[in-house]
């Protein structure tokens, strides 16, 4: 694929104009401060290509997309047991929504709404104090990228912690109805670090690689979970993978992927690369603007949609 | 693909004993007497081969399968502007709910839950009186599975008249908020003929093709729709496709489908094939219980998985 | 209480230089052309006496208020086996929510929110033809008021059954819940021939005097109900008879009443008096904008609330 | 009214064979412990009688009812603005639900569910430390009961702070809507001590004298409240005081109250008394079983109804 790279400079030269789209996250006082106008962009072929564009080397606030590395450790630890815990279906609601969780008694709807993702961190958890989790979700995101410079912001995890009042409630909420095994500071301490992990768009696309090469990183020859599992965490990223934009992302970029509101989106073309992308401007329903834009340029240009080319 | 046959026989042979299980939907008399002990399914590649086995030529209501049908014809009239009349999100609801239509003002979630296949048929109807449109859709879909004996089940559609108050709710609710154009009658007319559509394994897979072949059909040579509407329609069916049991069914199958309640099951494999399986017991969330078993058995034994091999 | 007039008159010169405050209903065609610059109120002691002012004479269409009449009906023959059909809890809704009838399969919250004013309506037919229960219904309200000119306005009624969508899709839902015996369509029928009963404030104080007097009409003798289901229509009148703005009334006024869309506020002073108001300008929870005030006023300066002088 | 003993004497025998039906809060551990074959009742008249009957002197814990007196306070220091911190009308849901909160962009439906609850107090705390406002709160009860001896059970708000993971979601969730002014641990800290109240029936009827004399305490000579504020207090517990048994509440007993899990319901016949009963063991709507059927009995026997003699 050597037009790869030229695919990525075109998809560039068609961003550079409209940079500084969308509005950065202000919930979050410390990811307010963030220059918008700034885009990168880093694609990880199967067979061991890396391409890149713009800041694809400035490490940004990762965000949601840590629940995607959360469920792959907890499913290694509890396997299917998981989905006692936590649903599989798309919530038709926004994020942080607590309406479906009372309705359904404390069992959030998916892995990657807030409710779904704290219960995952909880089951990770297991066995561990809050200290060894975040530990050991940094050693794993490091070993999948091999690249141990990766750090979690401590100013961001705690910025998050000041202002999180809606996470409390979801945490307390769900321990409201036992869905919740460990002490709810303890476990949203590790889930504001988890999102406060701190990667550049080409090592998000190396520790994500392994979702693209049926559960292997075939840079590092690490095998990370069994082929049907990859399949499976991809099949979830795509229908609930961008929160109530989930069907629009399918609908448009027709790739598994997960966003994070620090205006990263990573992707991922099955068998053929992995993706990340970042752009710090939201769109309405918080996902990077540019970033998505790029996306579908990127799925349209070279046919890597999942539902034909 | 020699040997597509022997893995639908080994398909086959492992239903067989499981024949009979789920539930025959009860909700409309005249599906009620089907014989639950039946079970079909047919595979039509797109360079051209056909497979069978079971009761892959026994005509049933696909019911809510017209669906796919119905949005084709719907984005072939008014285009992208079908979406100001249904919305393109999962629904994280029942079929029917009428919770999230008060919620939204009368705009359904996508085109697949009833409230948004009833907006759906009234685009289809512009300037149509409800005969002439239930004959388009015929014609259309003759057209598609090239195939003139395809019929519609009247006492199908007179049974559902008689019983479908809730969707008659639904049409009047979305009339009260002018999201309807013709009367509601009218509308619920061609609505239920649609849903009493009466197709085999075969004819459905046949007529279905398009959308695993970028938009035309290689057996008939037709061209129906562009391969961005093509994908798009997977995509669509991906996350919509089972109510609220897309989610599940992305996780197991891996397939861009669609149920029905008459026990019908439509999948693509964008590139490869279009899939069409049929077993009346349905599960609990209202798919065919052998259907989707069949189905998440093909996926595994052939690598069919739009999300990994 | 030879100042009763006296307080009339005071409220009604405080009224005058607010009329046509507030917006008439316009959903319902035929109500939109009323006039709203007008205003009457008539105040009917237990002890016989008659106070009136401004357009006390002239009938309005009654609308919701007649929901009372049939609320008084429908316990008259099933007794307190109505509450099998419909709940007795305000609904924190708005009046023609369907949400609500989803969460609780079809029972509606209480007897004064269309739904369980509909299905009141179902009660009151059993082993009738619509136009019979319509013929009972206009001779009970004549009985009650003891005068044979109160009629039901046809062209409201029809301008109703073009237009109430809502209440269509309301009825068919219950149908679907099988909470509805007869026909939609005869059902609703009546409801919208009920709605259309044309009452001056005059007459509607006269028709519901038996609520502040222990069951029985003391300027004609007749027993209507028992002590014991006179308070308690009052109790539901004041915890759910202004539908979201139940609460507020009871804190403005302080007296069970029921609101109409016609404009019109029937209120009972319990022990002391039956009291109509109307003036076609609605406020924005669709009360009589300045009935509701006058009412507070005359709470205000009679001492009447029944939660203390 | 010589015979007001003898109606509670009537009442009481008809009560005791009865005594131990329901079921003891169980969801606070503390609370869990209290002997469910207990039943006292209290009433204090306007004109200074006290009649009392069974356990009337054994101190319980009032849970919500304290929700009242916060109530009072509130009102007396930010009057009418009160109403931007929290609705007037009745729920429609569970007590501690936290659904309509979400769709109300956390403005809590009325004062009396929890959510409201603590609202209320978070502007009672206005200027003061947790302990101020608790100890202000205990100034001001033991000042309307005009007794020294009323006294927090501190175990109980221990066992509340220890299990109370709803409210502390409900507060959280508030907080994020910045509809909290105080850090959620100290609002929660105050509201469960207010909650952990321990007063006998008598007492309790005491406190709450003045909501039946026009606002001041006829024993005492306090004048509290203006006698129009009295009644809207009146009013709202009359609509909202049982969460959503409310309408249940004033259908069968027609008098404005307030109950407690603790299994205490607070009555007031305005202009009459006001009356406190106590019985541990609750209905499935949460309030006192006997406690409810020993209010009816009131009502029928003296007239005392509200909504008419």
């Amino acid at each position: 694929m050597a037009d790869l790279q030229a695919t990525l400079d075109s998809i560039y030269s068609d961003i550079l104009p409209r940079i500084g789209e969308g509005k950065v996250a202000d919930y979050i006082p410390e990811l307010a401060k963030v220059d918008p106008r700034q885009f990168g962009m880093a694609i990880v072929t199967v067979d061991g290509q890396v391409h890149r564009v713009g800041d694809a080397d400035i490490a940004f606030s990762i965000q949601s997309i840590s629940k995607v590395f959360m469920l792959t450790l907890a499913l290694g630890k509890v396997g299917e047991g998981l989905w006692k815990r936590v649903g599989r279906e798309p919530s038709g609601s926004a994020f942080n929504s607590i309406v479906q969780l009372e309705h359904e008694s404390g069992i959030p709807r998916n892995p990657f709404i807030n409710a779904g993702a704290i219960a995952v961190t909880d089951v990770v958890m297991a066995g561990h104090a809050p200290r060894e989790a975040i530990g050991e979700l940094l050693r794993f995101v490091r070993y999948l990228a091999d690249d141990e410079a990766i750090t979690i912001d401590d100013k961001v995890a705690r910025s998050e912690t000041q202002t999180g009042y809606r996470n409390v409630a979801l945490a307390n909420f769900m321990r409201a109805y036992r869905n919740l095994d460990h002490p709810v500071e303890h476990v949203l301490g590790v889930y504001f670090h988890q999102c406060a992990l701190s990667m550049s768009c080409e090592q998000l696309a190396r520790a994500g690689l392994f979702l693209a090469a049926r559960g292997s990183n075939p840079m590092t020859g690490h095998s990370v979970v069994s082929p049907k599992r990859a399949r499976r965490i991809n099949a979830l990223m795509l229908t609930c993978g961008h929160y109530d934009g989930s069907g629009d992302f399918a609908y448009h970029v027709g790739l598994p992927g997960k966003s994070g509101v620090g205006g990263g989106i990573f992707a991922v073309a099955p068998g053929i690369a992995s993706i990340a992308v970042w752009s710090p401007g939201l769109n309405k329903v918080g996902n990077s603007q540019l970033g998505a834009v790029a996306l579908e340029m990127l799925a349209a240009r070279t046919g890597w949609s999942v539902f034909g080319d």
